[in-house]
């Protein structure tokens, strides 16, 4: 099987950007994806690109895809849009993966975009709103915190995770995103702060939820052939797993995990050849503080069960055994869908090449990505390890 | 590289179903795909889906193939859906292709689903009416009718093609849907009735558009290895190719063929290793007339402009040289948009295995399939050959 490596990547700032458009967005992202690789980049030499996206509405209703890639002038590339609500980009990236893989690529992108804060041109945030599995969660009332607020009081009442373990996701993410000048809410949060915020679906507070976001995200990938001539600093994608699971939580058999994590992980753990102790670091999925701790458990990071107990001991800290969202997250850099996944991506090619700037964590070898669509529908988890195979 | 094989295919009837859903839509064409599998299909080992489909709205607002694909029970397989416009189940046929060959997937699903009629529940009719590129087309008034006719028009000045060579096409695909129980226009139609039916966007008359439909189709692929167990017709993905190129018809270099027609099919037949003569049969992408003969001219099986008088030649009907559109097409069988890929990719299916019924044509060994989003911003090609590589 040929290798894919990850010889680029970058995603703009995250954030309310009226003045940007979808294609605006997708561009500074790509142009900036291609100042990070350490060769020559030739355009024409883009064999394929996917672009992970949930909106429509007022925009390009059909070929958003292609309408991204014609406009930084990809002409010569076939260019597919995926959706796996947020798991869009992380999808896209195993899509890449797979066509270097098939070899009908040699350089492929896997990007995404959002624009979600402009209500009038978008429905994006309206859907998000109100969506979720269709004819049981949200034609019943219920919204995205919602769901999460069922995990997390099962998670409590099972496991007995508290308030505190709630609130140290966001205070460690923010913490982690005010060194990141991409991130949306780029403010330390303490505690105290974090315990005591207003409720928004109980027992999820205000910062228990990540904001919503305009953004974008471009990852690079080539062959090991064309990555010779792309990289100094080769970073390999040594596992790419996505797994799905029933689209509505209520006809999963557990509230207090993501059943489509812990398939897709091992998807991916099955093809790096390693266990999940040999992670370094993660960018996992923290649309809710409980998705971060949920992770932990599904991902292999600790016992089930034990993630309230695990994110006290300092574990997931950068200074931890596995430093956990680094980037800020999605509770402080942002969650713009389409673009959340590419943007993982992006932090752990900055790890893993000593580029992070205030927020490096010294000697990572071994990063994941993880991104969930929806609340546990479609889940992507990805192993990226530096060096040539 | 493992090849991909073709081993059961099915489509819904295409029409006006008010009484149907997307997932009962899906699920028959799923339930007769699996029926027609020769060895015993065991749904737990679909190890990858694919879903295409260009609507949300009332419907399932992301994820809608996870969602699909969880009402047949495929909940081992990891789905993604993939929207390419009117290209959206090609795409998903070639990911589906793409993941065996990476070896991601030994059993695969592609299909795809449209509901177009239920003007209440789902803004996708509404959306293909207003749709083409956003800034310069749609919301400059220009419909899909409008950009075709834009395309009918620059060939009858260039080439000499008349309105009697357009009017050949609804004629034969009609005489052909006529033999085709799924079609959702399933009468003939005389040529003069066809020449001189009511103005829909000069040059272009009501019998040189395609209806919208609702439907669905679903593929089943699977490796080399895998399909021996499953049939004793073994049925290749010789080519599988896929180009974009503008979205916008005005920002292409021609109006009067498709280019990412042309690059796509370069790609498939470079991987199939043949010549545009050694097709014996094709599907092609007949949204208005006036593709299906720009079609016979990207895929090389006229010289350029000679498409008019390849049509009055008879070469295109079942007993001529090349037959075209056996099923009907998109004009006579219909158009479920995210189901049109697929339902190509059935009919090639049945007229190998010599199953087509009553428009069985004797003989064919290799067939294609080809399959346009939008006015050409996005293309698949695919070759189909009747054996084992």
């Amino acid at each position: 099987m040929r290798d894919a490596y990850l010889v680029g990547a970058a995603q703009t700032d995250y954030g309310a950007f009226p003045h940007e458009s979808y294609r605006s967005l997708f561009a500074t992202a790509f142009e900036d994806a291609v100042a990070s690789v350490d060769g020559e980049f030739d355009r024409a030499a883009v064999d394929e690109a996917y672009v992970g996206t949930l909106g429509v509405g007022g925009r390009q209703l059909g070929l958003s895809g292609p309408a991204v890639t014609e406009y930084v002038g990809l002409d010569g590339a076939s260019c597919t849009r995926v959706e796996n609500a947020c798991a869009a980009s992380g999808t896209a990236l195993r899509q890449a993966t797979l066509a270097i893989r098939a070899g009908a690529a040699d350089v492929a992108i896997a990007g995404g975009f959002e624009v979600m804060t402009d209500m009038s041109g978008d429905q994006t945030r309206y859907w998000l709103g109100v969506s979720g599995e269709t004819e049981w969660e949200r034609m019943a009332g219920t919204t995205f915190a919602g769901v999460y607020a069922q995990m997390a009081d099962a998670h409590m009442a099972d496991h007995g995770t508290t308030r505190e373990h709630l609130s140290r996701v966001a205070a460690k993410n923010h913490a982690n995103g005010a060194n990141n000048p991409h991130a949306h809410l780029g403010f330390e949060c303490s505690l105290d702060d974090a315990m005591n915020a207003p409720s928004v679906a109980e027992p999820l507070n205000l910062y228990d939820c990540c904001p919503t976001s305009d953004g974008a995200s471009v990852a690079i990938l080539a062959s090991r052939e064309a990555a010779e001539e792309l990289t100094d600093t080769p970073i390999r994608v040594a596992g790419a797993g996505q797994a799905s699971s029933r689209v509505g939580l209520f006809q999963r058999p557990t509230l207090t995990g993501i059943p489509a994590t812990t398939d897709a992980a091992e998807q991916a753990y099955d093809e790096a050849g390693i266990d999940p102790a040999d992670v370094d670091f993660a960018e996992v999925h923290d649309c809710f503080s409980i998705a971060e701790l949920m992770a932990y458990e599904d991902l292999g990071f600790c016992e089930k069960g034990e993630a309230g107990p695990f994110i006290e001991s300092g574990a997931t800290e950068p200074d931890g055994d596995i430093p956990v969202n680094l980037s800020g997250g999605l509770k402080s850099k942002g969650h713009p869908i389409g673009a959340t996944g590419g943007g993982q991506a992006v932090e752990v090619f900055k790890q893993l090449r000593g580029e992070a700037g205030d927020r490096q964590v010294a000697g990572l070898g071994r990063g994941l990505a993880h991104n969930v669509g929806g609340s546990g529908g479609a889940v992507t988890v990805h192993v990226f390890e530096e060096g040539w195979a």
